[in-house]
């Protein structure tokens, strides 16, 4: 990312990490809001808000319009990130570099800490989202629900866990990296795309851009649960080998999977260009993940 | 119940079933879907929503508009049923009369089945909630938002769970008995009140109402606790005991958690007479409760 895009790029950032912190206070039980604040005030690296916002931005959206919406995105990846984690699913220790959620506060506080998330979420764009269209306000927390649910990133996990130690097609791997990766990136350039009323095309074309980013971003990061430690992934590597799943990687092998991650690079840049989708941000978020993966041949 | 009331109840109970039935279908990946229907569609008394059903029809709502209300309210009620019985919770292997979600569908598919009905139900009211003004629709969600979360059924339940194997004060308990149970019943007074646009004072008369009915309800579950058998349940009585869980009965003993509900059954009762709000059904449901407290004496 060249500087002056990683100057704005943080400085979306910035105003995430101040509102989230800001959005979730400490009361009475603090144990189940501690929770909540430990998994979301965790550092990371906000790209899910800061797509949102720079979409937002490229239709015209008065940031502190977009600013709760691309902040309920980030609870909801949260969310889904402290029950990925629990013992019945994934079963990490370890996230963004820190002791998982249920580590440090239990399996039930952890539990619940999810669950308050996905009502925190959406109440936070009810009651912070001013100015706006009541109508525009339904549209995108509908976008929301259908990320958050059977619709998205509920479906993903469930067929990723049903898959693990089997033999899968080559479609319920596209399936899951849809619904448990994409789902979530496409809610941001979407959520930010209907709020500054862009057209169906315009839709149609971000929604296309988050599906290849998002596939790529997962093929990534399977490569990186290859490749990386500990250290520089922040969660526990080997993994995927570990309960048997397949993977991009374990299925094609990682030459092909390296490829595949240039080749959906290259076709999220191309559609933002021949749609005339003018936007440093979401093109070096793409140039980054396919520079890391040059780094890995 | 007399006879005229309770086929009325029953007429909103299958009206309520046959919604239930219909909003959730079965696609791919089916196992979430039937884990969510399992525990929607397990017939139970749909106390919640003919609650607010019939609350709405005190207004002039037209039935067609509270119905997605009405039914995600129960998906709600159902979702944290689904969680407070996993084993990092309660740890409950029954419920109304059935084995529980996680003991026949496994404590990952359970978790994302109540995940996935937090943000199923409030779908279900956007979709189908027409001829309605969206800024209704958005004060009705909120209402969902503030009870499902830690303004709600969250923070009751953490406060529960905190308090196992403890002494705890009146307050605590108090406050567990609000947030874990009055806050749904609250949920229903008042949605269907928002939505037939009831004036502040019956908004807030309706809510004490449902505080008292939600308090003695709760109380009376914790009689039962002692004093019923699984069969006569439908989940595993004795629990509380089991868990060393302070409840009424523990802290005041059996005779004034009686007492208490009747107390509470006619003060329901009063608040509902001296702000000249007449529904048989919400008199009646009090009644049930108090006759039922009287046989146990």
């Amino acid at each position: 990312m060249n500087k002056e895009t990683k100057l704005k790029y943080n400085e979306y950032r910035k105003i995430i990490d101040e509102h989230l912190d800001k959005y979730i206070g400490v009361f009475y039980p603090e144990s189940i809001y501690e929770s909540m604040r430990y998994s979301v005030l965790s550092g990371g690296k906000r790209l899910r808000p800061v797509i949102a916002m720079e979409t937002a931005s490229l239709f015209g959206v008065q940031i502190e319009n977009i600013i709760p919406i691309a902040c309920a995105i980030e609870m909801l990846h949260c969310q889904s990130l402290i029950h990925d984690d629990l013992p019945c699913m994934d079963n990490d220790d370890y996230r963004r570099g820190k002791l998982s959620n249920h580590k440090v506060f239990g399996e039930a506080t952890a539990t619940l800490a999810g669950d308050a998330l996905l009502s925190y979420a959406p109440k936070i764009i009810i009651d912070n989202t001013h100015n706006v269209n009541s109508e525009i306000i339904l549209r995108v927390l509908k976008e929301f629900f259908l990320a958050a649910g059977v619709d998205g990133i509920i479906s993903g996990q469930i067929v990723d866990i049903d898959s693990e130690k089997k033999e899968i097609s080559k479609e319920t791997l596209e399936f899951i990296y849809e619904y448990k990766t994409a789902k979530l990136f496409q809610l941001a350039v979407r959520s930010g795309a209907i709020l500054g009323s862009a057209s169906d095309s315009q839709l149609d074309c971000l929604t296309l851009y988050a599906k290849y980013y998002g596939h790529a971003f997962q093929i990534y990061d399977d490569i990186l649960d290859v490749t990386s430690t500990l250290e520089d992934l922040g969660k526990t590597p080997g993994k995927d080998a570990d309960v048997q799943k397949s993977t991009y990687v374990s299925m094609y092998g990682m030459k092909q999977a390296k490829d595949q991650v240039l080749f959906l690079c290259e076709r999220a840049c191309d559609i933002l260009n021949s749609n005339n989708i003018k936007s440093e941000i979401l093109v070096e978020i793409v140039s980054d993940l396919a520079e890391g993966v040059k780094k890995c041949y």
